[in-house]
């Protein structure tokens, strides 16, 4: 088994997280998002999106999308439970991990890449080019500190962005507080109930995954 | 138990076909989008993001997202599956339910909500009002169009967007499917795997749900 990694990308993270919590070893492979390794032949016949991370499993097939390939490890090794337990627990996670990765995640990500320089002309992830719209960036921020509010007001109530346990919601707001911190898209300081969450995930020993 | 609904919006006929895959039966409450109904304080009090579908249970607890919905459904109700079987296939129908949802079925939401007038002010779903963003509807139209191509290129070789059964990917893909049909955003004449599947799905007795 391989996993198709990049260590500076927010998607490999939240796979990388996820293993360190389950305990699970996976080898991996570093595709470099900066030098275009995505976009070559030999990758899109792997995961015609190009985008990392991508699963290969021992008998060569692939899965090749980021909540995919967790789902498939916590089908095959289901302890410590991140997808929730009971039927309610496991919609609510569900629910949760959509809103945060819909409106928090996808919502860092469009501000950060039709603002920066560096993706002139590959505003999205993918094989296609798209060009920046710059509207996205004030829009993006404003939708993901909308999210990161709403969650800080959740969080006066409960443990965890869903609920009571750490699941993998908390990992998808994990990794978009982070990447939307470092793009200057968020700033969670008057946010008192998110600060007490994030003291609480980012110092789990798979925040350094 | 009660499924507040819109029957003319996309994501509740989601979860109204998935019910009728199952053979289940739900009380509908409809919420007029038309109407702004999903902004009205008591409904902003069960679902902050304003959106439909939402599912009330018996004890009061609600899930307010489609497919966190239907996964809650599958967990209590598991025959037919249609969220795969073993843990490849579970993995495959996840990523591919997540490929067509962000690719096809937001990008036809994209395309739509940006170019229509009655719209203006409200161009993405929710309590707050976005102003539309022209370059949108190029942009959602174009990644419609890719998305579905390559869903062509697949069904060549498989019966089903996810393989070999029907799941809740092709549900997501149907609906993004005539979405963007209505909306003028797509169009898949020429594309002769697509329209072979597409008989198929439309056909099923729980495509008119």
């Amino acid at each position: 088994m391989k996993l198709y990694d990049f260590a500076l990308a927010p998607n490999p993270r939240r796979v990388r997280i996820y293993l360190a919590e389950k305990g699970i070893e996976v080898a991996k492979e570093q595709v470099n998002l900066r030098e275009q390794d995505q976009l070559k032949p030999e990758f899109l016949a792997i995961n015609p999106f190009a985008t990392v991370p991508v699963l290969e499993l021992d008998d060569g097939r692939h899965i090749a999308e980021t909540i995919a390939i967790c789902r498939y490890f916590e089908d095959i090794h289901p302890a410590p439970p991140l997808f929730g337990r009971d039927a309610y627990e496991k919609a609510t996670v569900e629910e949760w991990q959509r809103h945060i990765e819909n409106e928090g995640f996808l919502a860092v990500g469009e501000a950060f890449r039709n603002g920066m320089a560096g993706f002139k002309g590959r505003a999205l992830t993918g094989q296609y080019g798209y060009e920046q719209i710059p509207d996205l960036v004030e829009r993006g921020t404003q939708r993901a500190m909308r999210l990161f509010g709403l969650l800080d007001r959740r969080l006066a109530k409960q443990e965890y962005v869903a609920g009571a346990n750490y699941t993998v919601a908390d990992i998808t707001a994990l990794v978009a507080h982070d990447f939307g911190v470092r793009a200057k898209v968020l700033a969670t300081e008057d946010m008192p109930n998110l600060r007490r969450w994030y003291g609480a995930v980012s110092t789990r020993p798979s925040a350094s995954a």
